[in-house]
């Protein structure tokens, strides 16, 4: 019964999120299927480190899933799976794992980009991966923001009403925001997010970078545990996840085919 | 009789190209349709510079247009239009014009890129802009079979079959190769170009990148005039046209809200 470990790579446009359902087209649901295809086998799944919502974007989620077949080496399921799945996802990497490997309890860390493009007029060319606003962001006021939300906090301010989660508690390790020409990259990592946390963060962050508000006013509304002092939620389709990370549970795993292309 | 020209940027993925067909979706019966619904007036015609083919992208398409009611001002057009089109097309900037300014003989100078993503297995997230082709790339060379064909030339090895320009003589004033990670984009700066002509040059410079080809072969092919001995056609999906010039003419324009966004 071999087990792997995959990272997947997705455009969420045209998916109703990572979650498996039935009725809807998902990510978890279209990679079940092709790895059901090339196993011959019904019922196996395809465990995931993030339940991104619909329209968000991944280059780096990960996945597990445990096989009766153990003819097809790693690479193979990884040139495999590729040929079944859609143009809208697929399988960076593909390794063996241990049976019990978790990618969600496993999971040490998060990175996430949320990415604006900030000009007069919306792009066609970066609008599916890209909230458009308009007036100038100042980038160092939301980077001074930003650092108002470093280290543990109670983040009931900047959590959906319907998040599930036990706790509102997380921490949040570096929030950099970064302009590159028209783009504005809002580059958070932290220990896991609260349901639409990065979202809401960047709502209140533009808001920051038109000068609505000051961070000194941000660190006000943190401690408020009131979402309804936050900004509005941000759209999915600006978001993406970066990469998970599992230190000291296994070495940093890196993709071996050159650096990270561009995020546009 | 009030005339407007325009930049025009849309993602190609889902036109039929440039020229206008009742039959089908096209970039320029698209803003045509949008023109018409404002300008309240029938059969206005939008010239454009380029006759971009099906997939081909652009940040920087010209336009021109004219109609006869006159209370509209240039940035009521663009707010306007940027309402009507649909997300994949966007006015960038519009001004007024001189009646006479034709986008597609006034130009003096085209720049196109290339993109390609580099590495072992496919991207969801570059897919719509990005030649996928596995086996690193050594852009140096390209580089090097690049400056072979830079001036003026007989360019028929780089041709379409069915291009109908009355003469295969062109001016190419730059080629430039340059790597971005995970992405190699070629650079091309010409007079203006034959019918696939850039999408051939890719083909062929990246068979020169996977040493297929030796540079000083590129300047052989093209001394042969010979479509038969060039690469194949890259696929138009990793095209985009970025700029127009029109040196000379007037003055050189520029979006006046930042610098060109990344390209992926």
């Amino acid at each position: 019964m071999p087990t792997f470990r995959l990272i997947l790579e997705y455009d969420g446009t045209d998916f109703q999120g990572w979650q498996r359902n039935p009725k809807i087209r998902t990510v978890q649901g279209t990679v079940m299927a092709a790895v059901a295809e090339m196993a011959e086998e019904e019922g196996v799944v395809v465990q995931g480190a993030s339940r991104t919502d619909a329209g968000v974007h991944a280059m780096g989620q990960r996945g597990v899933f445990t096989v009766t077949k153990d003819s097809i080496p790693a690479e193979g399921w990884r040139k495999g799976l590729n040929r079944l799945l859609p143009p809208d996802v697929a399988v960076v990497q593909c390794e063996p794992a241990a049976a019990d490997w978790d990618p969600r309890r496993g999971a040490t860390g998060k990175h996430y980009r949320y990415s604006l493009i900030n000009r007069r007029g919306r792009s066609p060319l970066v609008d599916r991966r890209t909230w458009w606003r308009r007036g100038v962001l100042d980038v160092d006021a939301m980077a001074e923001a930003g650092s108002q939300l470093l280290g543990e906090h109670d983040f009931s301010s900047f959590r959906a009403a319907g998040c599930t989660s036990k706790t509102p508690w997380r921490r949040m390790d570096s929030i950099e925001v970064v302009r590159e020409g028209e783009l504005v990259h809002i580059d958070v990592r932290g220990s896991a997010f609260l349901q639409h946390m990065v979202r809401i963060l960047t709502g209140t962050l533009v808001e920051v970078g038109h000068g609505k508000r000051s961070p000194a006013q941000v660190a006000e509304l943190l401690a408020a545990r009131d979402r309804t002092q936050a900004g509005r939620t941000a759209p999915a389709k600006g978001l993406t996840l970066v990469s998970v990370d599992y230190d000291g549970v296994r070495p940093p795993e890196t993709v071996d085919a050159g650096p990270a292309h561009g995020q546009t």
